[in-house]
Protein backbone atom coordinates (compact mmCIF):
# COMPACT_ATOMS: atom_id res chain seq x y z
CA UNK A 1 0.00 0.00 0.00
CA UNK A 2 1.56 3.56 -1.01
CA UNK A 3 0.22 7.24 -0.55
CA UNK A 4 0.98 10.08 -2.49
CA UNK A 5 0.15 13.71 -2.03
CA UNK A 6 0.52 16.54 -4.32
CA UNK A 7 -0.53 20.41 -4.00
CA UNK A 8 -2.28 22.26 -7.17
CA UNK A 9 -2.70 25.91 -7.64
CA UNK A 10 -5.94 26.99 -9.57
CA UNK A 11 -5.60 30.24 -11.32
CA UNK A 12 -9.66 31.28 -11.70
CA UNK A 13 -11.66 33.96 -14.07
CA UNK A 14 -13.76 35.23 -10.68
CA UNK A 15 -17.48 33.53 -10.14
CA UNK A 16 -17.72 30.32 -11.81
CA UNK A 17 -16.92 26.70 -12.40
CA UNK A 18 -13.39 26.20 -13.63
CA UNK A 19 -13.50 22.79 -14.81
CA UNK A 20 -10.19 20.31 -13.66
CA UNK A 21 -10.87 16.96 -14.51
CA UNK A 22 -7.86 16.47 -16.54
CA UNK A 23 -5.34 18.18 -14.22
CA UNK A 24 -6.33 15.56 -11.00
CA UNK A 25 -7.25 12.53 -13.39
CA UNK A 26 -3.18 13.16 -15.04
CA UNK A 27 -2.15 13.22 -11.68
CA UNK A 28 -3.30 10.02 -10.44
CA UNK A 29 -2.16 8.26 -13.69
CA UNK A 30 0.92 9.41 -13.13
CA UNK A 31 0.58 7.47 -9.52
CA UNK A 32 -0.01 4.40 -11.34
CA UNK A 33 -2.33 2.74 -8.56
CA UNK A 34 -4.40 0.20 -10.06
CA UNK A 35 -6.55 0.44 -6.91
CA UNK A 36 -7.18 3.13 -4.72
CA UNK A 37 -8.85 6.18 -3.20
CA UNK A 38 -8.39 9.93 -4.28
CA UNK A 39 -9.03 12.86 -1.94
CA UNK A 40 -9.25 16.41 -3.51
CA UNK A 41 -9.29 18.99 -0.88
CA UNK A 42 -9.49 23.23 -1.02
CA UNK A 43 -8.13 24.91 1.45
CA UNK A 44 -10.32 28.36 1.13
CA UNK A 45 -13.93 29.11 2.33
CA UNK A 46 -14.73 31.30 -0.50
CA UNK A 47 -14.35 28.51 -3.11
CA UNK A 48 -15.19 24.83 -2.85
CA UNK A 49 -15.80 21.56 -5.31
CA UNK A 50 -18.44 19.98 -7.00
CA UNK A 51 -19.14 17.40 -9.15
CA UNK A 52 -21.05 18.09 -11.77
CA UNK A 53 -22.37 17.68 -15.77
CA UNK A 54 -19.51 18.39 -17.88
CA UNK A 55 -21.76 18.26 -21.23
CA UNK A 56 -23.47 21.45 -21.10
CA UNK A 57 -22.80 24.80 -20.33
CA UNK A 58 -25.76 25.94 -19.08
CA UNK A 59 -25.91 23.94 -16.31
CA UNK A 60 -22.81 25.76 -15.21
CA UNK A 61 -25.02 29.11 -15.70
CA UNK A 62 -27.68 27.70 -14.10
CA UNK A 63 -26.15 26.71 -11.23
CA UNK A 64 -24.80 30.00 -10.54
CA UNK A 65 -28.08 31.61 -11.58
CA UNK A 66 -29.44 29.17 -8.45
CA UNK A 67 -27.01 30.01 -6.02
CA UNK A 68 -27.35 33.74 -6.95
CA UNK A 69 -30.83 33.91 -5.90
CA UNK A 70 -30.36 32.21 -2.73
CA UNK A 71 -27.30 33.75 -1.35
CA UNK A 72 -28.07 36.99 -3.24
CA UNK A 73 -25.22 40.32 -2.82
CA UNK A 74 -27.78 42.51 -1.05
CA UNK A 75 -26.36 45.49 1.21
CA UNK A 76 -27.11 45.11 4.78
CA UNK A 77 -28.16 41.50 4.03
CA UNK A 78 -24.92 40.48 5.83
CA UNK A 79 -23.07 41.67 8.92
CA UNK A 80 -19.73 40.51 7.72
CA UNK A 81 -18.80 42.82 4.65
CA UNK A 82 -15.57 44.02 5.57
CA UNK A 83 -14.42 42.39 2.17
CA UNK A 84 -17.11 43.24 0.04
CA UNK A 85 -20.10 42.60 -0.96
CA UNK A 86 -19.59 39.32 -2.42
CA UNK A 87 -17.55 37.66 0.50
CA UNK A 88 -20.77 36.55 2.73
CA UNK A 89 -22.45 34.72 0.11
CA UNK A 90 -19.13 33.01 -1.03
CA UNK A 91 -18.62 31.73 2.49
CA UNK A 92 -22.66 30.33 2.37
CA UNK A 93 -22.04 28.78 -1.36
CA UNK A 94 -19.02 27.26 -0.01
CA UNK A 95 -21.08 25.69 3.28
CA UNK A 96 -23.54 24.44 0.98
CA UNK A 97 -21.14 22.87 -1.63
CA UNK A 98 -17.98 20.40 -0.95
CA UNK A 99 -14.37 21.42 0.40
CA UNK A 100 -13.47 18.00 0.36
CA UNK A 101 -14.09 14.99 -2.72
CA UNK A 102 -13.20 11.82 -2.52
CA UNK A 103 -13.46 9.26 -5.30
CA UNK A 104 -12.39 5.82 -5.91
CA UNK A 105 -9.73 4.46 -8.65
CA UNK A 106 -10.69 1.35 -10.14
CA UNK A 107 -8.62 -0.47 -12.84
CA UNK A 108 -6.20 2.72 -12.59
CA UNK A 109 -8.80 5.30 -13.20
CA UNK A 110 -10.93 7.59 -11.54
CA UNK A 111 -14.52 5.91 -11.00
CA UNK A 112 -16.39 9.18 -12.57
CA UNK A 113 -19.52 8.80 -14.19
CA UNK A 114 -19.71 9.17 -18.09
CA UNK A 115 -21.66 12.79 -17.26
CA UNK A 116 -19.36 13.68 -14.23
CA UNK A 117 -17.00 16.70 -14.63
CA UNK A 118 -14.34 18.08 -11.05
CA UNK A 119 -15.11 21.72 -10.87
CA UNK A 120 -13.49 24.19 -8.47
CA UNK A 121 -16.00 27.01 -7.85
CA UNK A 122 -14.84 30.25 -7.35
CA UNK A 123 -17.46 31.97 -5.68
CA UNK A 124 -15.41 35.45 -5.46
CA UNK A 125 -16.15 38.35 -8.05
CA UNK A 126 -12.40 38.69 -8.25
CA UNK A 127 -10.01 36.37 -10.19
CA UNK A 128 -7.68 34.01 -7.25
CA UNK A 129 -5.26 31.56 -7.44
CA UNK A 130 -6.41 28.41 -5.42
CA UNK A 131 -4.99 25.72 -3.88
CA UNK A 132 -5.97 22.15 -3.78
CA UNK A 133 -4.45 19.77 -1.96
CA UNK A 134 -4.78 15.87 -3.54
CA UNK A 135 -3.93 12.88 -1.45
CA UNK A 136 -4.26 8.90 -2.96
CA UNK A 137 -3.74 5.71 -1.17
CA UNK A 138 -3.83 2.34 -2.81
CA UNK A 139 -1.87 -0.17 -4.41
CA UNK B 1 -3.53 -3.39 5.31
CA UNK B 2 -6.05 -4.25 2.26
CA UNK B 3 -8.59 -2.59 0.23
CA UNK B 4 -12.09 -3.86 -2.10
CA UNK B 5 -13.83 -1.84 -4.12
CA UNK B 6 -17.70 -3.01 -5.76
CA UNK B 7 -20.16 -1.73 -8.15
CA UNK B 8 -23.95 -1.31 -6.62
CA UNK B 9 -26.40 -0.76 -9.03
CA UNK B 10 -29.60 0.82 -7.12
CA UNK B 11 -33.12 0.68 -8.71
CA UNK B 12 -35.06 4.11 -8.05
CA UNK B 13 -38.97 4.56 -8.54
CA UNK B 14 -38.57 8.07 -9.63
CA UNK B 15 -37.80 10.87 -7.38
CA UNK B 16 -37.34 10.42 -3.99
CA UNK B 17 -34.92 8.59 -1.09
CA UNK B 18 -33.97 5.05 -1.02
CA UNK B 19 -32.44 3.45 1.66
CA UNK B 20 -29.58 1.35 1.26
CA UNK B 21 -27.93 1.22 4.52
CA UNK B 22 -28.65 -2.94 4.17
CA UNK B 23 -26.81 -3.59 1.20
CA UNK B 24 -23.92 -1.52 2.08
CA UNK B 25 -23.63 -2.32 5.52
CA UNK B 26 -23.74 -6.28 4.52
CA UNK B 27 -21.15 -5.83 1.73
CA UNK B 28 -18.91 -4.38 4.60
CA UNK B 29 -19.53 -7.16 6.57
CA UNK B 30 -18.16 -9.43 4.28
CA UNK B 31 -14.76 -7.65 4.02
CA UNK B 32 -13.96 -8.32 7.38
CA UNK B 33 -12.24 -5.54 8.39
CA UNK B 34 -11.91 -4.55 11.58
CA UNK B 35 -11.34 -1.07 11.59
CA UNK B 36 -11.67 0.62 8.24
CA UNK B 37 -13.00 3.45 5.90
CA UNK B 38 -15.52 3.16 3.58
CA UNK B 39 -16.11 5.20 0.49
CA UNK B 40 -19.81 5.66 -1.21
CA UNK B 41 -19.20 7.32 -4.82
CA UNK B 42 -22.01 8.10 -6.97
CA UNK B 43 -21.45 7.99 -10.57
CA UNK B 44 -24.57 10.55 -11.85
CA UNK B 45 -24.99 14.17 -11.87
CA UNK B 46 -29.00 14.14 -10.72
CA UNK B 47 -29.05 11.65 -8.20
CA UNK B 48 -26.98 11.61 -5.22
CA UNK B 49 -26.32 10.46 -1.50
CA UNK B 50 -27.47 11.39 1.73
CA UNK B 51 -27.12 10.13 5.54
CA UNK B 52 -30.93 10.85 7.16
CA UNK B 53 -33.06 9.71 9.65
CA UNK B 54 -34.26 6.63 9.14
CA UNK B 55 -37.37 6.52 11.78
CA UNK B 56 -39.55 8.27 10.16
CA UNK B 57 -40.82 8.46 6.82
CA UNK B 58 -42.39 11.81 7.34
CA UNK B 59 -38.89 13.22 7.40
CA UNK B 60 -38.44 12.32 3.71
CA UNK B 61 -41.43 13.81 2.21
CA UNK B 62 -40.51 16.97 4.48
CA UNK B 63 -37.21 16.83 2.56
CA UNK B 64 -38.85 16.18 -0.96
CA UNK B 65 -40.86 19.34 -0.02
CA UNK B 66 -37.97 21.52 0.87
CA UNK B 67 -35.79 20.96 -2.02
CA UNK B 68 -39.13 21.25 -4.54
CA UNK B 69 -39.40 24.87 -2.81
CA UNK B 70 -35.52 25.82 -3.17
CA UNK B 71 -35.21 24.35 -6.86
CA UNK B 72 -38.61 24.20 -8.44
CA UNK B 73 -39.91 23.03 -11.62
CA UNK B 74 -40.71 26.13 -13.39
CA UNK B 75 -40.93 26.90 -17.41
CA UNK B 76 -38.47 29.22 -18.36
CA UNK B 77 -36.42 29.06 -14.94
CA UNK B 78 -33.21 27.31 -16.33
CA UNK B 79 -31.55 27.47 -19.53
CA UNK B 80 -30.94 24.13 -19.42
CA UNK B 81 -34.39 22.26 -20.09
CA UNK B 82 -33.45 20.01 -23.16
CA UNK B 83 -33.84 16.22 -21.05
CA UNK B 84 -37.02 17.82 -19.29
CA UNK B 85 -38.40 20.27 -16.80
CA UNK B 86 -36.76 17.92 -13.69
CA UNK B 87 -33.44 18.01 -14.93
CA UNK B 88 -31.98 21.12 -14.14
CA UNK B 89 -33.49 21.12 -10.78
CA UNK B 90 -31.63 17.79 -10.16
CA UNK B 91 -28.16 18.61 -11.12
CA UNK B 92 -28.74 21.50 -7.99
CA UNK B 93 -30.08 19.00 -5.62
CA UNK B 94 -26.76 16.78 -6.28
CA UNK B 95 -24.73 19.63 -5.83
CA UNK B 96 -26.61 20.62 -2.48
CA UNK B 97 -26.23 16.74 -1.65
CA UNK B 98 -23.21 14.66 -1.63
CA UNK B 99 -21.56 12.83 -4.54
CA UNK B 100 -19.75 11.05 -2.29
CA UNK B 101 -19.77 9.84 1.21
CA UNK B 102 -16.95 7.98 3.79
CA UNK B 103 -17.59 5.78 7.17
CA UNK B 104 -15.68 5.07 9.21
CA UNK B 105 -15.55 1.18 10.17
CA UNK B 106 -15.26 0.02 13.70
CA UNK B 107 -15.36 -2.81 15.73
CA UNK B 108 -15.97 -4.35 11.96
CA UNK B 109 -18.97 -2.20 11.75
CA UNK B 110 -19.66 0.91 10.42
CA UNK B 111 -19.96 3.74 12.60
CA UNK B 112 -23.46 4.85 12.07
CA UNK B 113 -25.09 6.60 14.29
CA UNK B 114 -28.39 4.81 15.99
CA UNK B 115 -31.14 6.93 13.96
CA UNK B 116 -28.38 7.15 10.54
CA UNK B 117 -29.37 5.36 7.10
CA UNK B 118 -27.60 5.64 4.11
CA UNK B 119 -29.93 6.83 1.43
CA UNK B 120 -29.41 7.14 -2.55
CA UNK B 121 -31.56 10.08 -3.56
CA UNK B 122 -32.87 9.35 -7.18
CA UNK B 123 -33.47 13.55 -8.53
CA UNK B 124 -35.40 12.60 -11.30
CA UNK B 125 -39.35 11.91 -11.98
CA UNK B 126 -38.63 8.92 -13.92
CA UNK B 127 -37.08 5.69 -12.63
CA UNK B 128 -33.15 5.06 -13.65
CA UNK B 129 -30.93 2.27 -12.33
CA UNK B 130 -27.92 4.43 -10.31
CA UNK B 131 -24.50 3.10 -10.11
CA UNK B 132 -22.43 3.47 -6.83
CA UNK B 133 -18.67 2.67 -6.82
CA UNK B 134 -17.78 1.27 -3.17
CA UNK B 135 -14.49 1.25 -1.60
CA UNK B 136 -12.56 -0.38 1.68
CA UNK B 137 -9.30 -0.04 3.13
CA UNK B 138 -8.75 -1.10 6.35
CA UNK B 139 -7.06 -4.26 8.12
CA UNK C 1 0.80 2.10 6.52
CA UNK C 2 -1.24 2.36 9.69
CA UNK C 3 -4.83 3.19 11.16
CA UNK C 4 -6.34 4.82 14.51
CA UNK C 5 -9.59 5.60 15.49
CA UNK C 6 -11.31 7.80 18.15
CA UNK C 7 -14.65 9.00 19.60
CA UNK C 8 -14.73 12.22 20.21
CA UNK C 9 -17.96 13.61 22.42
CA UNK C 10 -18.61 17.01 22.01
CA UNK C 11 -20.90 19.13 24.12
CA UNK C 12 -22.60 21.91 21.95
CA UNK C 13 -24.88 24.95 24.04
CA UNK C 14 -27.92 24.66 21.39
CA UNK C 15 -28.22 26.04 17.65
CA UNK C 16 -24.68 27.16 16.66
CA UNK C 17 -21.11 26.32 15.10
CA UNK C 18 -18.74 25.11 17.78
CA UNK C 19 -14.88 25.27 16.79
CA UNK C 20 -13.13 22.08 16.66
CA UNK C 21 -9.89 22.20 14.74
CA UNK C 22 -7.81 21.82 18.31
CA UNK C 23 -9.11 19.21 19.52
CA UNK C 24 -8.98 17.46 16.19
CA UNK C 25 -5.31 18.68 15.40
CA UNK C 26 -4.30 17.78 18.74
CA UNK C 27 -5.32 14.19 18.29
CA UNK C 28 -4.12 13.76 14.70
CA UNK C 29 -0.27 15.04 15.75
CA UNK C 30 -0.70 12.69 18.65
CA UNK C 31 -0.72 9.95 15.97
CA UNK C 32 2.36 10.40 14.66
CA UNK C 33 1.80 10.29 10.68
CA UNK C 34 3.86 11.79 8.20
CA UNK C 35 1.22 11.88 5.45
CA UNK C 36 -2.66 10.67 5.82
CA UNK C 37 -5.57 10.84 5.30
CA UNK C 38 -7.86 11.98 8.62
CA UNK C 39 -11.87 11.47 8.90
CA UNK C 40 -14.20 12.66 10.65
CA UNK C 41 -17.67 11.69 10.87
CA UNK C 42 -20.94 13.14 13.03
CA UNK C 43 -23.07 10.03 14.27
CA UNK C 44 -26.18 12.24 14.14
CA UNK C 45 -28.74 14.02 11.89
CA UNK C 46 -29.30 17.04 13.56
CA UNK C 47 -26.06 18.02 14.30
CA UNK C 48 -23.54 18.35 10.68
CA UNK C 49 -19.61 19.23 10.48
CA UNK C 50 -18.31 22.41 8.31
CA UNK C 51 -15.12 23.75 7.24
CA UNK C 52 -15.64 27.82 7.42
CA UNK C 53 -13.66 31.04 8.28
CA UNK C 54 -12.09 31.29 11.72
CA UNK C 55 -11.87 34.55 11.77
CA UNK C 56 -14.97 36.51 12.35
CA UNK C 57 -17.38 35.81 14.00
CA UNK C 58 -19.60 37.64 12.02
CA UNK C 59 -19.66 34.71 9.52
CA UNK C 60 -21.13 32.22 11.83
CA UNK C 61 -24.10 34.63 12.50
CA UNK C 62 -24.70 34.98 8.71
CA UNK C 63 -24.79 31.87 8.21
CA UNK C 64 -26.81 30.88 11.13
CA UNK C 65 -29.10 33.67 9.87
CA UNK C 66 -29.08 31.89 6.40
CA UNK C 67 -30.17 28.41 7.43
CA UNK C 68 -33.20 30.17 9.39
CA UNK C 69 -34.27 32.15 6.47
CA UNK C 70 -34.36 29.06 3.75
CA UNK C 71 -35.53 26.29 6.37
CA UNK C 72 -37.47 28.39 9.00
CA UNK C 73 -39.35 26.97 12.40
CA UNK C 74 -42.91 27.64 10.87
CA UNK C 75 -46.22 26.14 12.64
CA UNK C 76 -47.32 23.18 9.93
CA UNK C 77 -44.84 24.18 7.26
CA UNK C 78 -43.32 19.88 7.63
CA UNK C 79 -44.86 16.71 8.79
CA UNK C 80 -42.47 15.53 10.97
CA UNK C 81 -42.75 17.85 13.89
CA UNK C 82 -43.11 14.91 16.93
CA UNK C 83 -39.84 16.29 18.53
CA UNK C 84 -40.32 19.54 17.76
CA UNK C 85 -40.59 22.78 15.32
CA UNK C 86 -37.02 23.03 15.51
CA UNK C 87 -36.45 19.41 14.49
CA UNK C 88 -37.13 19.17 10.42
CA UNK C 89 -35.40 22.62 10.09
CA UNK C 90 -32.27 20.26 11.66
CA UNK C 91 -32.54 17.61 9.42
CA UNK C 92 -32.55 20.04 6.13
CA UNK C 93 -29.46 21.74 7.77
CA UNK C 94 -27.49 18.61 8.22
CA UNK C 95 -28.38 17.76 4.62
CA UNK C 96 -26.97 20.84 3.72
CA UNK C 97 -23.75 20.20 4.90
CA UNK C 98 -21.55 17.60 5.57
CA UNK C 99 -21.85 14.10 8.05
CA UNK C 100 -18.50 13.61 6.94
CA UNK C 101 -15.12 15.78 6.08
CA UNK C 102 -11.94 14.24 5.44
CA UNK C 103 -8.65 16.30 5.31
CA UNK C 104 -5.34 15.52 3.82
CA UNK C 105 -2.25 14.66 6.59
CA UNK C 106 1.04 16.72 5.12
CA UNK C 107 4.14 17.01 6.98
CA UNK C 108 2.54 15.86 10.09
CA UNK C 109 -0.37 18.37 10.44
CA UNK C 110 -3.90 18.73 8.57
CA UNK C 111 -3.66 20.42 5.60
CA UNK C 112 -5.93 22.97 6.70
CA UNK C 113 -6.39 26.73 4.34
CA UNK C 114 -4.87 29.72 6.87
CA UNK C 115 -8.51 30.85 7.67
CA UNK C 116 -10.15 27.16 7.89
CA UNK C 117 -11.44 26.39 11.03
CA UNK C 118 -13.29 22.99 11.23
CA UNK C 119 -16.88 22.87 13.26
CA UNK C 120 -19.32 21.42 14.68
CA UNK C 121 -22.88 22.68 13.31
CA UNK C 122 -25.60 22.29 16.23
CA UNK C 123 -29.24 22.54 14.64
CA UNK C 124 -31.84 21.70 17.74
CA UNK C 125 -32.31 24.74 19.68
CA UNK C 126 -31.20 22.36 22.65
CA UNK C 127 -27.71 21.77 23.89
CA UNK C 128 -27.19 18.21 22.89
CA UNK C 129 -23.78 15.90 23.72
CA UNK C 130 -22.23 14.97 20.35
CA UNK C 131 -20.61 11.67 19.29
CA UNK C 132 -17.79 12.35 16.39
CA UNK C 133 -15.59 9.35 15.27
CA UNK C 134 -12.24 10.46 13.99
CA UNK C 135 -10.31 7.69 11.85
CA UNK C 136 -6.96 8.00 9.99
CA UNK C 137 -4.59 6.01 8.06
CA UNK C 138 -1.42 6.88 6.75
CA UNK C 139 2.13 6.22 7.91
Amino acid sequence: MRQASHRLTVATRGRGLVEITAEISGWVAEQRLATGLLTLYCRHTSASLLIQENADPDVRADLEAFFARIAPEEPGRYVHDAEGPDDMPSHIRAALTQTQLSIPILSGRLALGTWQGIYLFEHRRAPHRRELVLHVIGE
